[in-house]
């Protein structure tokens, strides 16, 4: 038996009626078995992961499934042998295209594998975005675990079942609505995470204060060093709180017709950075980073914040050590054109979340034009 | 106002809680605006055809669309301009791929279309399960509808939300369940259709009869000369019919967990034909009807059904001018290994659909492999 059941791991649950899903955040469920093994849907996984994530994870988790050969009688899938192939990706959101995906469809038809195969997604948002899509897609749909290794997939992008890929012409254009089967938070791996994906991740973490919770976002400001610091509470606790948040909206808006939104604040001029400065050059949560700032001060234009509370948003972010201005080579009209793609978008009206006041977001598609246009080329460059 | 309230449309609805729609069935109804406007999600239409169909009836289609302008205060969308673009694909079923499916993609994004625009698939099977695969995955999923021109698709793969793609290693490998907007199954489009296409529709309306309604059977028995003329009353008929028992099976069970695989019966078997002879050189319907034959075979070897109804199978595929032998070039391994690969297998157990009597199949996963494989080599070639 493992000792797993003596680590201090949080639970928490995705309520979407059949397709509800826990999340467990902990140290070492990497090892865990008895958190892995009830998600698989048969006896056939495939593992993709990438170039960097591998050399550190790949054996122990392959370790842990196969482990299941020898598991007691009381667990799932006693006696059948498990079948384990895996996939490995060069690293990078440049990787997050059609063609990666087509990668792992090919290893999983040359291996064999049917409808009651288990993809697991080891590694950051861009794996698990592509993973979930792979899942989604593959003979019309088949199981996927989330074990996300980055601060930024394990608080956003593992949780909530958005899967899919970017395009030349924008980012995640193709995708589908998928949820896992569970997702699997292993604290441990972020002592390989290097500090600028930490910051990125943190993005994310404050965006939740910003947009739903005043008082995490005070909890933030007081323990944003213990965060940097990795250290295991602070770090456990924001996870948690993070997919919290998450997981209430998703519940009650799976497909984003509504509240869904909201987790968006910052991605509309933050997608159009990544897609202009070309994808992984500026990290997602970079790019986001810079999005809020724009928000926010777009938000302090239509009177809704004051000038302190855009100075309070600036601060934060720079403790993160995140950027709060926008790329020199980008003009006001770079932004336009590709903030008209966005899928927020209503026909052709422009939506954007701004902050109606700190720790509250709110949908408008009232942005005046020439407002925007006055924001975007005013804003400061770098 | 169009005079299409005169005409004798009947109209049936699949049962999927929020994800409902109906199928409607008629002549005329590709000039119906009453029939189409109510099923667009904006104003953003792409529609999807192809080489063969675009000449006959793309032309009508876009003029019902164009009516919307002038449209009566009470209709839908009044007021608002509609934007239509298009999509020509190659046809067949060797361009049912994912590069196909990136060109639809492609045409969305360079029109800038968002979340809220509709595609249209008006063609065979091949372009309404593209088209379906293209809307389940633009923008993690969009609305569609289905405008099918054969009697294949309007019987079958219009129904039910499977869409997809073939892979090298199988058909339909890659796909999503999305579930169309409307069906409008415009019974005058049959008049366009080579006689060859026909028999391969009218397969899967036996398949029908054969799996699950003992009586539809008898009635096709003894219409089989009106169906092979198009007569209207009858075509419609058995379209309805048809539509009716798919419509059931899909309600019961979305997702093909369990009694939707019956309406595979002779595919296992025609897949592989199909794959082995190269898509496209065997309709679907002319490999299901091989595949059919094989499977009444096979129940027979296991008593369910006498050597009459056999012969009984065949006579009414003969009498469709269908298939009732495999190709002479595929030995017994060229489908076991194909067959290993078919998405109903568990593990790896060879699932088969097989007939407990005329009019009623069930699930087996206990065929005897020495017996299958006697089968597969005695079965008649040509």
């Amino acid at each position: 038996m493992s000792s797993v059941s003596s680590l201090p791991v949080e639970s928490l649950n995705v309520s979407l009626g059949e397709r509800s899903y826990p999340i467990h955040v902990g140290a070492g469920l990497l090892t865990s078995r008895e958190h892995l093994l009830p998600y698989l849907a048969g006896r056939q996984v495939m593992i993709v992961t990438n170039e960097v994530i591998a050399p550190h994870y790949l054996h122990a988790l392959k370790e842990t499934l196969a482990g299941a050969l020898d598991a007691p009688k009381e667990e799932t899938l006693t006696g059948a042998e498990l079948e384990i192939r895996e996939v490995i990706l060069p690293d990078g959101e440049a990787t997050k295209t059609l063609s990666s995906v087509e990668r792992i469809w090919d290893a999983l038809l040359a291996a064999g594998f049917n409808r009651r195969c288990t993809l697991i997604a080891l590694g950051g948002g861009v794996i698990g975005d592509m993973t979930g899509y792979a899942a989604a897609s593959y003979q019309r749909g088949v199981a996927f675990i989330q074990i996300p290794t980055t601060l930024l997939a394990q608080v956003d992008s593992s949780v909530g079942g958005k899967t899919g890929v970017n395009h030349p012409r924008g980012k995640n254009m193709i995708g589908a609505f998928w949820q896992p089967r569970a997702v699997l938070v292993d604290t441990d791996t972020l002592t390989t995470l290097p500090p600028r994906e930490l910051s990125a991740g943190l993005a994310e973490v404050i965006k939740y204060g910003l947009i739903w919770d005043l008082e995490f976002l005070a909890w933030l400001e007081a323990n944003l060093g213990a965060l940097r610091g990795i250290e295991e509470g602070a770090i456990r606790y924001a996870i948690r709180r993070s997919c919290e948040i998450k997981a209430e909206v998703v519940a009650e808006d799976e497909t984003e017709q509504g509240v869904r939104a909201l987790l968006n604040l910052g991605h509309t001029f933050g997608h159009a950075i990544e897609a202009h400065q070309g994808y992984g050059n500026w990290l997602h949560g970079e790019a986001v980073s810079a999005g809020m700032m724009m928000a926010a001060r777009l938000s302090a234009q239509r009177g809704w914040l004051n000038e302190a509370d855009v100075e309070r948003v600036a601060a934060i972010l720079c403790a993160a050590d995140l950027p709060v201005t926008a790329p020199a080579s980008m003009q006001a009209e770079d932004f336009l054109s590709r903030m008209r793609l966005d899928k927020k978008n209503v026909d052709s009206r422009l939506r954007l979340i701004l902050l109606e006041t700190l720790g509250r977001a709110c949908i408008r598609d009232d942005t005046d034009p020439e407002q925007l246009e006055r924001l975007l080329t005013d804003f400061p460059r770098t």
